[in-house]
């Protein structure tokens, strides 16, 4: 059942990465026959999985990208030049490997996985999970978009789907949307946990005039005061501003950490989830892997909030989950480097030249 | 025959990218189902590419890093604490997925083709290819750290390397060094190319003491004042304080060029022989792709000489061309969306929504 003290339950099963796991991986990779951390991220990434997985030898093989799909309440504003209708076609585009992401995830191997949270139509299509919590929010700028317990059930259904991913074996998470309007919910988000103006975490996106834009901000704010969350009661600020795509991608970032899962995070309005579940429970900030730098003002101080820093430069803006493929990728190179590479005495180079290795840095 | 009428007349053929192949394979982009340029470096990989073969369909199924090993004389000065041996056997292990950048190259399916052109050592490993200019540079402390006709044999046996791969069909090149005191020669390179001082282009590493990097500037700096190389000749700057390894690297740029294949820049020294290579031809930078932000100092001059912008932040400071592996799959996605992605028409969304896909941008 889809309760808060489930919820609390499952959330009070999250641990801190495994400290004498990343020790060992870390002696590991001093070992290895190249200056002492001249592999910079591609190390901090092999002995982040080891504190996630408890173990070394750990490898990303089995990965899986979980696109959350959902419509907003709030696209009767007028805050997106996109129709709603979009949500939908998009949504069905994704599992047929037509979209962006989904060309990605299909070109590398990936599994993709889209969820019905709560699109405003009938999906005739099999391959869309369907989890719907309702036929899209409610208008924030009229009422709360949610009650308390559809975020919850929506944070419950994203920890239900980690632990599916678990169960089939999946090795890494990467989490993705489809949603028109879900920039203007997770700009309330972000306005709400972060106590920023409106005008730090909004972005105009490069098709809406100056006065859509001033429009959208505007809705935002007035919808903030209106509606008045609790900034300390994450679940009751998600309820109120924020989307169902969010509270189940909110829900996967918690359920990798329940169940020990690397998480990609995308863009803006992952960010945006992903920080939620920190603010329900820091200690999942630890599972969490950063992929590309979004383009949407919000995504930088989000990430901040996070301490946490993109690895890729792509100058993207989609969404989907387009940026998890790549980010996969260079997870799976930090494995390689603590899995394959030879250490300092497999390579046969005698004992000064270690001393000498360790000691310099950068200089070949 | 190694001669710089010979290098004159190869370089002579080097054209700008195919504009029309360019413009098409940006129209095809702009008909995808997303909104218009939100694949951002994605969508610039796959037209850099059409421009380079002239054609849109591109993959890069077949890659090889390349990988130039030499000594380098300045060692004497005792501006690095590693070794001058540690070339000889890193260059070995190299052929042997030892090494960081082997190990990624297996992992990720690269051929690994390693050079030497210049280590002070016979090597008797047959996975080497011999292209031995010398045992190594002279000092450029004391002396011009190799001939003229030797800068030229090293730029023509990159470019020889570059045909090769042609021939064999490779579909994308990457480079990297292996040659302890290259962070010496790159550096002083670097600041005659730029006309900068040695304080702004030289790194410490992080295992050298105070005045151990103190000395390393000051060697530097004597050797550009006495060398006094002519700043718009860059082969009289390469032969009096490069490397055969920079030589030849810059050689593998200008053949990627002249044989229309992408090349893809490693670190520090590989973007310096990239503004090598540049300074020879400029036409031979549109070529290039860029992979990791690189931490020695100078990396990010270099850089904006060339305008490019680094795609991967990984705190990466290894070279042996370790951040190419990584950006071969960058590109390959970029291949994966040109060619396999839906336009709006193929992804049946109608008319009114391509209008407004194309009008927006970044708000779902």
């Amino acid at each position: 059942m889809y309760t808060e003290e489930r919820l609390k339950e499952l959330v009070a099963q999250i641990r801190p990465l495994d400290e004498e796991a990343m020790a060992a991986a870390r002696a590991r990779q001093d070992t290895l026959a190249k200056p002492l951390g001249s592999l910079g991220r591609l190390e901090e990434l092999s002995i982040q999985l080891a504190g996630i997985a408890g173990k070394m030898g750990n490898r990303v093989d089995k990965r899986r990208l979980i696109v959350l799909a959902a419509d907003n309440g709030v696209v009767e504003e007028g805050i997106s030049i996109t129709p709603q209708v979009v949500t939908l076609n998009q949504t069905i585009n994704l599992t047929r490997a037509k979209t962006g992401a989904s060309t990605l995830a299909k070109h590398f191997g990936d599994e993709i996985q889209v969820v019905d949270v709560g699109v405003n139509a009938e999906i005739h299509c099999p391959e869309v999970v369907n989890r719907k919590i309702a036929y899209g929010t409610r208008n924030l700028a009229k009422e709360d978009a949610m009650t308390r317990q559809q975020a919850i059930q929506g944070l419950l259904t994203g920890i239900e789907l980690a632990k599916q991913a678990k169960d089939e074996g999946i090795e890494i998470l990467g989490t993705g949307e489809m949603g028109i309007g879900n920039t203007t919910t997770s700009s309330a988000l972000l306005a709400v946990f972060l106590n920023a103006t409106v005008e730090e975490v909004t972005g105009r996106g490069g098709g809406m005039t100056d006065e859509g834009f001033q429009h959208k901000k505007e809705v935002i704010a007035q919808a903030i005061a209106d509606r008045a969350p609790d900034r300390n009661d994450p679940i009751d600020v998600l309820a109120k501003l924020g989307g169902f795509d969010i509270a189940a991608m909110a829900g996967v970032f918690l359920g990798a950490a329940i169940y020990r899962l690397p998480v990609v995070i995308d863009g803006f309005i992952s960010v945006v989830a992903a920080l939620t579940a920190a603010r329900i429970c820091p200690l999942a900030r630890d599972y969490m892997i950063p992929s590309h730098a979004s383009y949407e003002r919000g995504y930088r101080l989000a990430m901040e909030a996070l301490e946490l820093r993109p690895m890729l430069l792509l100058d993207m803006r989609l969404g989907e989950g387009s940026g998890c493929p790549i980010a996969f990728q260079v997870v799976s190179a930090g494995c390689a480097i603590l899995n394959d590479m030879a250490t300092f005495a497999e390579a046969e180079i005698n004992d000064q030249y270690i001393q000498d290795f360790k000691e310099q840095e950068g200089s070949f």
